[in-house]
């Protein structure tokens, strides 16, 4: 039996309703693959996502900086309270098979840089395009739609899993 | 509608086969009464506890203090994967409406103390026993079978909500 | 040459002032050893001891719970902020060679517990007197002035090192 | 009397003669400039940092990922033991004032990033070039000398803590 998947999504706090759009299909594809959504559980993009997956029937984690299972987007299922701010992007990133960064400013950057660094791959749908200092590519996984995203995250969890020796 | 549970059970990684028959009793009566279990995801008590909650159908959170997700036992249906050893502990505390801890060691007491200073409602089955250097009382509530303990978290659990004002 | 030594002091934030004179001959005493004095950087016990050891002309590390330098009180020397609120004790405890527990409440008795777990050696002034739930005793080092629990801390974090098999 | 500049320096672990000669002299800058130098306390960029830190007889700062204190590199003289792994990233970054970034990979892109978020003025010597999603240019100060790199950050340094309110 394979596996549950957990893909997280990441992104902006306040973002555009185009975004949010988005997001929240990026959400329901999670949902409708049997997959867990994890996310930062404010709102913006995060709410958008578990919104989608919500609706589809899925599970939904929300990873939360602050002390407060309230501060919870109302999609959130599980809910985390960390009370750690921005470490809990750490373990945001470290709880996931594959991210997947819609848009995205400063702090979606690093959630990006810290799975590339840890070996988690990262698909990005209008996200931050990189260059390493010397020039070589960065391995962010291009997709434009928000389906083909999920697919993508999940096809490289699925790689990245079994590279790793731990598929189950 | 009254807002889901969320019940924390902490003990020892390594228990005695009455330890873990009374975690998993713990665990199967947080199950059914329609709550989360939150645990630190991996044996003994832990393990226990969780495989009671997922055998009575319910949610079981694990909050792993290593790298990897396979580490949970495999009761956990939600693992979190923190990276921070025992520093998470204080997501497990924070992330409760009330801890019952079963038996236990020092990093139980730990947990306790955390859950005392936050105000969270500590339950104590064959756990820790405490005085203030002052000589005052330590609010942990008793119970003497685990059905109970899980009774006394609820109903605590819910008269702290109530006092912090956010029942919802 | 020997290593120098790390010890914290551990204590709440609001105190007597009976106990903060204690506390600023601990923190004058491990100042006078050629110690480094850690804490949480805040008030009461913490600032009464980081005087004492700044007025020795000692190191004086504060490990700020919140997102701001200028939380720690006037005699810290060097300020980590963490924005991790509780989880800051965790730092703390392991950043020490000994930990000498001034009074306390809560948040202390979590950070002796923590020590304990991870056998860093805790003297006690005036603190918790603790038993284990199976009765038997726990390793507290139980100290009567100010200048022997620094006396106590300094032996005990020598031992635990050469056991540990990494003095330096 | 101004308050000491606390400046971070932060680059791999593992690195070229080149960058960890560009690093010792940044080092050195800081310490020649009263300031006190923090990294992550390990190897390459960190080390070399430290040493010319510690060689111009300032103090240096190590937050370390692991459980040890005795991963530090010989140059620190306060070291932080964490046992968060890259969470120990965030605290590095909250407690400076201006970070400099010396070459760098994923994890050092995912401090400028946290940086950036936080309003902490990052000086790149070799590092990232980045461009938001949208085309705007990423506010990260260029130096091409270690010494400048210094100038750069400790007078942004300044500036920030005006824009802040808190100089002291």
């Amino acid at each position: 039996m394979p596996a549950v998947q957990h893909i997280g999504v990441i992104g902006e706090e306040t973002c555009s309703t185009r975004t949010a759009a988005l997001a929240r299909r990026v959400g329901a594809a999670v949902g409708h693959a049997g997959a867990v959504l994890l996310s930062g559980g404010r709102g913006g993009v995060m709410e958008a996502a578990s919104r989608g997956a919500a609706e589809a029937g899925g599970v939904v984690v929300g990873i939360l900086p602050g002390f407060r299972r309230q501060d919870a987007n109302r999609w959130v299922t599980v809910p985390i309270v960390t009370g750690m701010d921005q470490a809990r992007n750490v373990i945001l990133v470290r709880s996931c098979d594959a991210l997947i960064a819609v848009g995205g400013m400063y702090g979606t950057l690093s959630e990006i840089a810290l799975a590339l660094k840890l070996g988690i791959p990262v698909v990005g749908l209008g996200t931050w395009r990189l260059r390493q200092p010397q020039g070589r590519r960065v391995p962010i996984i291009r997709a434009s739609t928000p389906e083909a995203a999920v697919r993508r995250a999940i096809r490289a969890a699925r790689s990245a899993r079994q590279a790793g020796g731990w598929l189950s």
